[in-house]
C-alpha cells in the first residue's frame, strides 16, 4: 500500500504567494486596464551584474568542447568558489573559516529546508513570528511542529514574537529548546539586530547546547554599522551557528540559482561532515554556469557592481519610507533591508484586507504580514525590488 | 541539545565514488607517469549540443536586461519545458500525459533522493541488487532501511537479485511490499527489461497497491524495441508510478543539471499534490538557463545531435562488448545502455581486486560491481563515456 507522509495533510491551505498571486490574476483578469504595480514577493527586477553575464557566457562555451566540458562537479562546490567565499565574505569581518566548511547549492531555500534532514525528530525548535514559511513547513513536513491548531500555530513550535512592543527584537525562548531559527536582516520585517542583540542568542546557544540557524540571505543590503555581517562576528558562534547565504538578492540569482551554507567544523558534533554526507547522497552539486556566475562579483570591478544593484533598492526603500513617514505611516526596516514592514491603518486592522484594499483602490501588490505568522496580522510587507519610477508611481498613488 | 539524524551513523563507510577517486588519486600520485584511462563514473565526455549552448547563450543574454530577466521561476518548471517533455518524450509513444503531471528539477539524483518525504516511516521498500546506491541511502537516512547488517544489507529492504542467473530480471518480491525501486536500461548492470518483464512489475504493483519508482534516466540509449522508453507504454502504470528523467546523460548536462519527474494524477493517492507542496516548499525551481538549455534539444536538430553524441557513445560499448567477448569475457547490458557489466574473471572473484588489478596492471578505472550491493561482488562496471579513442585503447590493454 502507498503509505503517505501524513504530515503534508497538516499543511495549512495554499503557500502565500500563491494565493497572493491568485487574488491578483482575478483581479487583472476583471480589470485588464489595470497598472497592478508588484511590491509583493522579493524578486529582483534589475540586471544581472554584467561580470557574471561574462562569466556565465564563459562557462557555457566551456560546456561547447571536450577539453573544457565540466561534468559532475563537487557535490559541496568547486574549491573556486569556496575560496571566494571564505576570503571575500568572512575575512574581511574578521571570520576564518576554512573553505571544507563552505558548502555551495541551489539555493538558500534549498538548503534551509533540507537542513532537516540533520536533526532528531524529536527536537524542540523555536522560530521568530514572522517569519519566513520555509523553516516552519519543512520541519512541518518532517513532523516536528506537532498538530497545526485553528488559531493557525503549531502545537510544538515555539514562536518568538516580533512586533513594534519589543522593537522587533525577539525574547530568548522560556522553554528549552535545540534549534532556533534566525533570519538577519530579516524577512518578512526588514529589520536588523544589532551585535550586542545577536550576542545574546549566541550566548544562550553555547549555554543550552542549542544550534542557530543563521539565515543571512539578505547580508549584502546591511548599511548599518552595528549590524554584523555574519553571526560568526560574535564570539562563539562557530561553536553553535549554521549560517544561510544566497546569491538571489546580492547578485540577482533568484532565476539562475545559486547559494551556499556554512557548517563550521568546530560544532559539538560534527554537522560538517553529516551535511557533506547528505549533500553527496541526495544533491549533485550547483550548476557549474551558476557557480561561474557568482564568482564573478568577487572581483573589484564585480563587488562595484553588485554594490550598484544594492544601492539601486536600496534607493527604492528610502523612498518608500519617506512616502510612508510623510503618509503618517508607521513603518520598520528598509535600512539594512529591501523590506519596509509597515503598521496597517486602523481602518484596516486585517492585514489582508489591506491587501485587498491596495490591490483594488490603488492597484498596489504587497505581502499581507499575517502570511508570515500570527504576530504578522497587522502589518504588511513593501519591497524595494522594483525600478525606481514604479516605486515612486507606487508611492504617489498611496499618498493620495 | 543538539540531538543529531541517527541515521547517519547507520550509513557505512565513504560513498562508492569517494573510495574510487581516493585509490585512484593515490596510484596517481605514487605513480605520475600512468595514463589512466577511467571508465568507472558515469559521466559525461562529449560537449553539450550546440544546440544548447545556443540557447543558454540566449538565456545568460536574457539576465542581462531587465526587460527580459527571468528571476523566479515556477518551482514546477518553466510550462514551455513542461510542454516539450510531454509532446516529445511520451507522445510518441502513445502516452498521454498533462504538463501538470511533469515537475523539472535540478537533476534526478535530487528527485529520486527527495521523492522519500512523500512516504510514510513504515513504508516497506523493494529494491533491486545491485542497486544504484541513492535509492537505498536516502531512505537509510530517513530511518526505513532498519539497521546495517554486517553482511552487508539493510535489515528492512528487501533486494530483489539481478545476475547471470535469472538474466537479471528480478524476481517479484515475495512479502509484501509497498515501494519498488527499479532502474531500466539499468544502472549499473546496463540491461534492460522487456516491455513483458515490465508488465509483470506494474501488474504486481496494480495488484498489491504497491508504487513503483521508475527511474529512467538512460531511457535515451534504448535501442532494442522490445524496450520500453517509458513504464506508462504498460497499461495501468499511470495508477503506479512515478518515472524519474535526467538530461544529463541524454543531453550531456551532468555539469549543469536538469532532469524531471513524472507523478500522474491518476495515482490511488494525490501524489501530484505533495510532490508539488514537497517542491514549493523545499525547492526554488531549476537554474532558467538550465531548462532553456534543454528544450532547445527538441527541435529537430536537437534531437539530431543528441542521437549523435548517443551514437557515438553506444559505439564505445560496442567496441567494449566485442573486445570482452574477444577475450572470452562474461558480459552483460551495453546494448540500450552505456553500461557494460561483467563478470570478473576467476582468478579476481572480488570486485574490489579486479578494481585493483585494472588499475595497477591496466591503468583501467572501472567500478567495482559490490559498491553497487551484494549481488555485485565477482561483478565490475564499464562506461562507455569516454572519446572512441581512449575506449579503443583501454580495450587493447585489457587483451593483452
Amino acid at each position: 500500500m502507498i503509505k503517505i507522509n501524513n504530515n503534508f495533510q497538516k499543511l495549512p491551505g495554499s503557500y502565500l504567494f500563491a494565493e497572493i498571486n491568485r487574488r491578483v490574476n482575478k483581479y487583472q483578469a476583471e480589470h485588464p486596464e489595470a497598472k497592478i504595480i508588484r511590491m509583493g514577493i522579493g524578486d529582483v527586477t534589475l540586471p544581472l551584474p554584467s561580470v557574471s553575464i561574462e562569466a556565465m557566457h564563459k562557462a557555457v562555451d566551456e560546456m561547447s568542447s571536450s577539453s573544457t566540458l565540466r561534468g559532475y562537479g563537487p557535490e559541496q562546490g568547486y574549491a573556486f568558489l569556496r575560496e571566494l567565499i571564505v576570503a571575500h565574505d568572512y575575512a574581511p569581518y574578521g571570520v576564518t573559516l576554512d573553505p571544507s566548511e563552505v558548502f555551495v547549492s541551489d539555493g538558500a531555500k534549498s538548503d534551509t529546508a533540507n537542513i532537516v534532514d540533520l536533526f532528531s525528530n524529536d527536537v524542540k525548535i523555536a522560530v521568530t513570528d514572522p517569519v519566513y514559511p520555509v523553516y516552519v513547513d519543512s520541519n512541518a513536513l518532517a513532523g516536528r511542529a506537532g498538530a497545526y491548531l485553528p488559531e493557525g500555530k503549531w502545537s510544538n513550535l515555539v514562536y518568538l514574537a516580533c512586533n513594534r512592543e519589543n522593537g522587533f527584537v525577539p525574547a530568548l525562548p522560556t522553554d528549552p529548546v535545540d534549534l532556533i531559527y534566525l533570519c538577519y536582516p530579516n524577512n518578512p520585517t526588514g529589520t536588523t539586530l544589532t551585535r550586542e542583540q545577536l550576542k545574546v542568542f549566541v550566548d544562550y546557544a553555547l549555554a543550552h547546547e542549542a544550534l542557530i540557524l543563521f539565515d543571512a540571505a539578505y547580508e549584502a543590503f546591511i548599511t548599518e554599522p552595528e549590524v554584523p555581517h555574519s553571526i560568526y562576528e560574535i564570539e562563539g558562534a562557530k561553536a553553535c551557528a549554521i549560517e544561510f547565504r544566497s546569491y538571489s538578492k546580492t547578485a540577482g540569482f533568484t532565476g539562475v540559482r545559486c547559494g551556499y551554507t556554512v557548517v563550521p567544523k568546530s560544532l559539538p558534533v560534527d554537522l560538517n561532515s553529516m551535511w557533506s554526507r547528505r549533500q553527496t547522497t541526495k544533491f549533485n552539486g550547483a550548476s557549474y554556469i551558476s557557480q561561474a556566475g557568482v564568482a564573478a562579483i568577487y572581483t573589484e570591478e564585480g563587488k562595484a557592481q553588485v554594490k550598484a544593484n544594492i544601492d539601486y533598492y536600496l534607493e527604492n526603500a528610502r523612498v518608500i519610507r519617506e512616502a510612508l513617514a510623510k503618509a503618517g505611516v508607521e513603518h520598520f526596516g528598509g535600512v539594512s533591508s529591501p523590506y519596509i514592514w509597515l503598521k496597517t491603518p486602523e481602518a484596516y486592522p486585517a492585514s489582508w484586507d489591506y491587501f485587498n484594499y491596495l490591490l483594488t483602490e490603488k492597484q498596489i501588490v504587497g505581502t499581507p504580514g499575517v502570511g508570515f505568522g500570527l504576530e504578522g496580522e497587522g502589518y504588511f510587507r513593501l519591497s524595494a525590488f522594483n525600478s525606481h519610477e514604479a516605486t515612486r508611481e507606487a508611492m504617489e498613488r498611496l499618498s493620495k
